[in-house]
């Protein structure tokens, strides 16, 4: 039986997996990725990952029909090359050839990490039995991706779903991109946690000044503002209805031109679950035309931290003909 | 050697083409719709019309290889199903299968008007030589397409863009989709025409004023818009900067969403050119991220009243599978 690896790769941690022929994942390793080390040392870690993950089942690299690997940054995943990743400080890295090369010529094929996530998920997740499925992922940033009939689509320089990246009216927070204002400055895991820093600043009451008082306030994250919206704290509620509201605003555009049957949304901010998605269905409502709010369905991510591994791997798969 | 016809049908008028296998237009022929004499009145007008350009060349309906028509309103190009048109009063009306059997069985490909007319813009206009191309119309209201690689982009039920319907922050006017404050509420001929009346009627000292007194004001369009513009009427050029920096907005998703590598405007607010152009560039700047602006081309349409006509032969060429 043919066997496929799946590989997540982010700036802290690479998680990869090993799937069966039906993309059931039998085994998974984590290890920090080190990246500072360089590409070769990251690909090499892989490489041993690999090997420890096939013994572990009592297969070898002759089992392996093909590798997936979702990254961080822009990919050219016709050419198999990292274009550019500010997470890995990799820039024009022939990943595919690379990877390939130390597992004797093993198929490698590798994409972004919110397309491999969105594969994941319509594969085997929150979009399985949905012909048309938007992955959106809350994280430090905000990114999408559109799979039509198990197509992902890419456009130009394999840069469409920069969901994250469109500055909205009268928000003026410098971006990472060098714009202001973007979406993501406001509805990522990151947005949600200086906005609630910043309201803090200004000296509004909230149960988030007594838990983290004075210099302690950088270290907010967005699972403190769910933590004290659960304790009825009025700043914590604002915030998540301030950023659900403009997240609905990206979300209304979307829908009107990729046209989605199904909204799969991940990222550590998705944690906030219906305390963010709540206020986001409301201002919805009057953004989008009642033909899509008819047929959408807007869900929540369901495989977590193995969506981009398992996606990785079936998107291997698909791409090995296999 | 095989022949095709491309229809493009509006509310008011009908034109059928006759295209050669390169797809040169060798005739046209353009009568009223008469839309309210049924559907059955039309495509018998329509087939009458087929028959008329073929006797012009010396041709019957044996050398038609298909035929391609461009319809208003919402369409399943699968099925070939009118399945709303408000223009025509037409709902779920089998028009492939309906015109198909009175032209003797050749196949009758359909799909929206902006499909259509992007698709001409791609294979012979603007978009010729472009991987990517979007194309937009500014018409009565706005709508956009997408093909990539030669393959329109459709999304769920065939609704993908909808550019026109999402609403803008702040702005509150009544979309004819029952929505408030869409774009197309502003940035279409309808939407050009409306705001400047509005400021009108607040008393806003305009040369328009003066060509269109009292009750006539109901009269002004696009047009007198740009003629007023190239005047010197600083209401005119408001208007139009207005539009122009509102229409970079829904740009802007759409080039994040989609990444095209050119975007092709056309209907008729997009005569207005430059006048409504100069002010949607210097919005788009800080709009859209450098990568997208470093390879996207904004052009607008050069096929004018052929793009649909033209794009629904290549398209009936192409679901023939010649």
């Amino acid at each position: 039986m043919t066997h496929y690896i799946g590989v997540d790769i982010g700036g802290t941690n690479i998680v990869c997996g090993l799937l069966d022929e039906q993309l059931e994942l039998l085994g998974k390793v984590k290890k920090p990725t080190g990246a500072a080390n360089g590409v070769d040392y990251v690909l090499d870690l892989i490489a041993s990952m690999i090997d420890e993950l096939l013994a572990g089942q009592g297969l070898s690299r002759a089992d392996l029909g093909a590798v997936g690997m979702g990254n961080p940054g822009f990919i050219d995943p016709e050419r198999g090359i990292s274009l550019s990743s500010a997470n890995l400080k990799w820039h024009n890295e022939p990943i595919s050839d690379k990877l390939g090369g130390r597992l004797g010529g093993i198929p490698v094929f590798i994409d972004n990490d919110v397309r491999m996530y969105t594969y994941g998920e319509a594969a085997r997740g929150a979009g399985r039995g949905f012909k048309h499925v938007m992955g959106v992922t809350l994280g430090t940033g905000i990114a999408a991706a559109m799979i039509n009939d198990g197509q992902l689509y890419y456009g130009s320089g394999f840069l469409a779903g920069e969901l994250g990246h469109v500055p909205l009216d009268g928000e003026t927070a410098l971006c990472g991109c060098g714009l202001r204002g973007c979406l993501e400055t406001i509805a990522s895991a990151t947005g949600i946690a200086r906005i609630a820093r910043e309201r803090l600043e200004r000296g509004e009451p909230s149960v988030l000044a007594e838990w983290f008082p004075g210099e302690q306030r950088s270290a907010i994250t967005a699972a403190d503002i769910s933590r004290a919206y659960d304790q009825g704290d009025a700043l914590a509620r604002d915030v998540l209805d301030f950023v659900g509201r403009n997240l609905a605003k990206g979300l209304a555009w979307a829908i009107a031109l990729w046209s989605p049957d199904v909204i799969v949304i991940g990222g550590g901010a998705a944690n906030a679950g219906e305390r963010l998605f709540a206020p986001m269905r409301e201002a919805l409502e009057p953004l989008v035309l009642p033909m899509y709010r008819d047929r959408l369905v807007i869900k929540t991510a369901e495989m977590n931290d193995d969506a981009g591994v398992v996606g990785s791997a079936a998107f291997a798969k698909a791409r090995a003909g296999a």
